[in-house]
């Protein structure tokens, strides 16, 4: 075989084998193939896409790279949950605990965050004492003594997708459809659930621009997904604000607390809701209905809430001890009226400025920085008046903030929350 | 500027802006743009394509990152001529001296080549003594002495496209017309002639497979050239066979002083009487008819020889020193019928093996080596008749090389030399 030929197939758009895939993934982790000639390969397949059966071949190769995790020593079928990402998302934290409750068992690893906050796990980690790196027999304990483990990716777990993926952020490749859908399935099959709940966000402050492209993604995951005999659901929701009241780290863990003990903001909650209810339908195969009732009980009797603060002391974590930043300034409306957008982006380029993530994969993250939305979509504000708070111990310029919030006199038409759902 | 907005941008198909090419083709010599970005940079453009301002600002882009010759000191109109490429091309060995004995002058300087064979450079200097590698003003008082040299590209020229020329070669980006016509068009220019006359090679032995695709190379190079204020004329020809009948270094020069001598093969010769017809057409101001006419009294009257002599004599060649190898190895034909197919690209890879051309830029080319034809497209042969010879100091299994020959009871239709003339 010949990298050249194989390029070339792929720049004509022809299928290419699974040894052929093989050869060039191997051969770039290998160091045979190298970056300049894996990157051009990327940007044929991002322009001339791939087939359903080469994006299958690709995951798989992807996963053959490296390890995949042994959950069979746990009880009960076990339900991944996975999203493509947004500003604000503190999902995880809600629906994990609540699902738990439920008995289904989470063994769940996460990534650090390369965005514009931190991942799951760093935001776990401004909970002082929270272990996030526990060995895996300990881990696998851990989930069947309560249900819950939520700790920081362990193994080599794909390490082709993770050489691709530092490549395709810098080239330029980074939207494309079977690019994305095997990145995400190949860490997620070598994770060892048994079935899986997608979170595909669209909208302005994702990655996935339009409901279409989402459901195209979300297709082609849940059809790499049957391949590998592992149910997948997809549920396609709104990531054209941001999600919930706040952006950061420690305040996105209080956020995740007060959902969970019943304060949460409506819309966020309902999120949570309807994806927990498709992880406990999955996990304990029943009805989704039924699972909604059974979540939404656990959300009412505080036992979602009361299995966060177990899986929190369980990891060593000190609840009463979050890095939140004491100093907080006004953000102040322009204009009186309606908030009718929200330029997601620009809040969350905010918050990355502050600290709250990564801008290269060296950086440290700030836990105690962040964002907190006082109002939001269709809210009535008058000028002056605090329509947010910027947290930190430095000294912020709000302004800069104020116009990210669009005032006109009338409201608009709300969006939903969820725009599909997809098995 | 961002290199990921600009990849981006072509990945989309949108039209690039001198300032952004520059930006990509600048901060690639520079290395702050690092080959794997460069690399899906040109992927995008060998999909996507280029509209012709682009591949104009792309060809201005890489004149302008090194130096352009002033030929300015030379009498009369300067002429230059550029083969994309074919096996057994010693055209310009040919048309040169033709040209300038009609007094074209011909101040050319010529690529060493990275393919089957060497190029014309390393063809002449498989001359005991040519010197290939002479100063800028002594190389003007040549030409202004005798109205020809041909010598190794000299300065600095169109640095930029050299660099992307290797990264192209290794990443499957070469089939790209606006890449391959800007790389052509910004030595060319950079060279400083006048006109340019361009022989696009079309067939199973050269780069162009399809008349189609030469005549649209053909058409954008003319353009180009248009936007500099450059005449260009372009000859689409026959590389489905080797040209005349040796390919390799020393044999082809002995070939070309055949063609000079009025002992060449009728199809080569009538090749090279119409691009020299060109060559002085355009810098004679005349028409190609009386060019022709011209032309050919010089190949009848030997002046075009004579000149050819002169010309290497005054290089320091020794004429009656050519490296050619003792040893012809017969190849047999395989069974009674007509020639009616050779296999191009297998001659030229066994030329290439048995050392004729460089695998990498640090070979050394064994002048000495090659094949000859001495059976032709429609020639009969017997079975066991000699079809040709391999030349080389080593033993050669010429077996190998039978099955090139393709033999057949029926003569076919033969092709033209010349597909199209392009203004």
């Amino acid at each position: 075989m010949s990298i050249i030929d194989i390029i070339t197939k792929k720049k004509n758009k022809e299928e290419l084998t699974y040894e052929e895939i093989k050869y060039m993934v191997d051969g770039f982790i290998n160091g045979e193939i190298k970056d300049y000639q894996m990157s051009s390969f990327l940007m044929a397949i991002t322009i001339n896409g791939m087939t359903l059966d080469e994006t299958f071949n690709l995951t798989k190769v992807m996963i053959e790279s490296g390890d995949i995790i042994d959950l069979s020593t746990i009880d009960g079928i076990k339900v991944d949950k996975h999203s493509t990402g947004g500003v604000g998302d503190k999902t995880t934290l809600v629906v994990a605990p609540l699902t738990a409750s439920c008995g289904v068992p989470i063994a769940k690893m996460s990534g650090r965050g390369l965005g514009f906050t931190g991942g799951t796990i760093d935001k776990l980690e401004s909970i002082k004492g929270f272990n996030t790196t526990i060995n895996m027999d300990y881990f696998i304990k851990q989930v069947n003594d309560i249900k819950i483990s939520l700790i920081s990716q362990t193994g080599n777990l794909a390490p082709a997708d993770k050489k691709i993926y530092a490549l395709r952020d810098v080239t330029a490749t980074t939207e494309s459809i079977p690019l994305i859908a095997s990145s995400i399935m190949s860490k997620k099959i070598a994770s060892g659930a048994d079935k899986i709940v997608l979170d595909v966000k669209v909208g302005k402050g994702a990655f996935m621009k339009t409901i279409d492209d989402a459901k195209e993604l979300s297709k082609t995951m849940i059809n790499i997904g049957k391949k590998f005999n592992k149910e997948v659901v997809a549920i396609v929701t709104n990531m054209n604000y941001p999600l919930g009241k706040t952006i950061g780290n420690g305040i996105e863990v209080k956020e995740a607390i007060d959902t969970l003990n019943c304060n949460g903001e409506e819309r966020f909650t309902n999120l949570c809701l309807i994806i927990a209810s498709y992880m406990v339908s999955l996990g304990k195969n029943i009805s989704v209905e039924d699972a909604f009732d059974m979540v939404k009980e656990k959300l009412n009797n505080k036992e979602g809430y009361n299995k966060f603060l177990e899986f929190v002391k369980y990891q060593g974590g000190d609840i009463n001890n979050i890095d939140i930043c004491k100093n907080k300034y006004e953000v102040l409306s322009e204009k009186d009226g309606y908030i009718t957008d929200i330029d997601t982006l620009k809040l969350a380029g905010f918050a990355n400025d502050l600290g709250a993530g990564r801008k290269t994969k060296e950086d440290n993250i700030n836990y105690g920085v962040g964002i907190i939305l006082e109002k939001g979509i269709n809210d009535y504000v008058n000028k002056d008046e605090v329509i947010g708070y910027v947290i930190s111990d430095n000294i912020v310029d709000t302004k800069l903030l104020s116009d990210a919030f669009i005032i006109s006199s009338e409201k608009i038409k709300e969006e939903n929350i969820i725009f599909d759902i997809i098995k």
